[in-house]
């Protein structure tokens, strides 16, 4: 199943939805998605309906260094557990929408990423539980980074959350196998990291279960799993792509302040 | 005027309301908070309800090494800008909760600190606003940390973000001068941290607007100012306090796990 949200003439708030080929399928609850979306009777052309981000969530929990040859490649070694951090969720932006380069930084990388979307609140998972049981589905994530501003503060949280810093979509697909999809992310066409996500350090089921033992995960909370190595500097004009195998491509250009 | 969040009988959801006395006057708005709040003709006796969080916000934005005195005690030196991290709204307890002890630390610290809540959307302000005119109150934050984490992990985010490690509360306080108030802790009734807010590196000005400059700062959102000097380990049973001159005091007990 694809989710995404939108945004369409007649329905004046923005909707979660199915998409079923050409049409949406609104869900029944208009801005709230759990572990079993249920739908309205109605369809909304997907031609007549503007795609929003598909996660509004509570949080952004990422992981660093969950590839070993990007964690070489800034010249970190590779953590024994889960590095944690926090992305701002005003850094949100849909697949469309512009990546704005901060006058503040010479240096905005991208880092594309799978995204995992939370089905139902996790709290504590214990060993025989299975965490992917907790997940809605998964999505594209653009990690986009101020690499100068990220050595400076040494804390990665101004370099992560600038305001357009995320782009996540264009859907939440519910059906792929996370342990083992390509991650490719392109500018301008041009591979810059591509990974399968069985090369992470810590798996998706890992993560979920580590962080819940940590934070409770709320319906909607978004996870980014870290980054294959290849990250490059972004310029404005260019088109930057983030494919996950089986959801779809996020999209976004570069724009500098100024435009 | 003196802001609260609250559940009671005949009231099926939390609320958001001012105090009158012995009184919670309900906003019409349920669970939205503006920077004009409007209230309902009805009076709910104060002892009737149980206060809750006084925020909900998208993203807790907290400030480090805002006091010298306080970035010495750790061995760092001061920033030349505000150091930000952010906090998961997930660890949001209400004055009275408890704080639990994490089995992953052995060192988790109280620190008190001056928390603003913003009251209307904050983006980019010019030199000539008043960044006070975007702040619907102010209010204690106890920016509890697991002391050992924090310097094992670097990010700050997992030492930080452990449920329960962001008591606030217990109002929302409008009218106070957030250049000049006393921030005072106490552990079992002894004074550990206490400073004025006119200490602070950075004013609570020039940290609404630097932060404006990096993030969309939403209706509702916290922050949490920083934290003077004498920070201290807690165990199990003690009760820490967080006052600040004007609001009130931030009361929770810490609780080991197996309690």
């Amino acid at each position: 199943m694809k989710l995404c949200r939108f945004i369409s003439e007649g329905i004046y708030a923005p909707h979660f939805g199915v998409i079923e080929g050409d049409f949406i399928r609104p869900l029944i609850d208009a801005d709230a998605i759990g572990s079993r979306p249920r739908t309205r009777s109605e369809k909304i052309p997907l031609a007549q309906a503007r795609l929003l981000a598909p996660v509004t969530p509570s949080k952004i929990v990422c992981v660093g260094r969950n590839y070993t040859e990007h964690a070489a490649e800034l010249g970190n070694k590779m953590p024994d557990e889960p590095l944690l951090f926090l992305k701002a969720p005003s850094a949100i932006i849909a697949s469309g929408e512009d990546i704005l380069l901060p006058t503040q930084s010479a240096q905005v990388e991208h880092e594309g990423e799978l995204g995992v979307v939370i089905g139902r609140l996790a709290s504590r998972l214990g060993e025989d539980e299975d965490p992917l049981t907790y997940v809605l589905g998964y999505t594209c994530v653009n990690d986009v980074t101020a690499r100068d501003l990220q050595r400076k503060d040494v804390q990665f949280t101004r370099a992560k959350s600038f305001d357009t810093f995320c782009p996540v979509g264009p859907f939440t697909v519910t059906d792929i196998n996370p342990l083992n999809v390509a991650v490719t992310t392109r500018v301008n066409g041009l591979v810059k990291q591509q990974a399968r996500t069985s090369a992470m350090a810590f798996s998706v089921s890992y993560i979920i279960r580590y962080i819940s033992h940590v934070m409770t995960l709320n319906p909607g909370d978004l996870i980014a799993t870290g980054t294959p190595a290849g990250v490059s500097k972004l310029a404005a004009g260019d088109v930057v792509e983030v494919e996950v195998e089986g959801i779809g491509v996020l999209r976004n250009q570069v724009k500098s302040p100024g435009e």
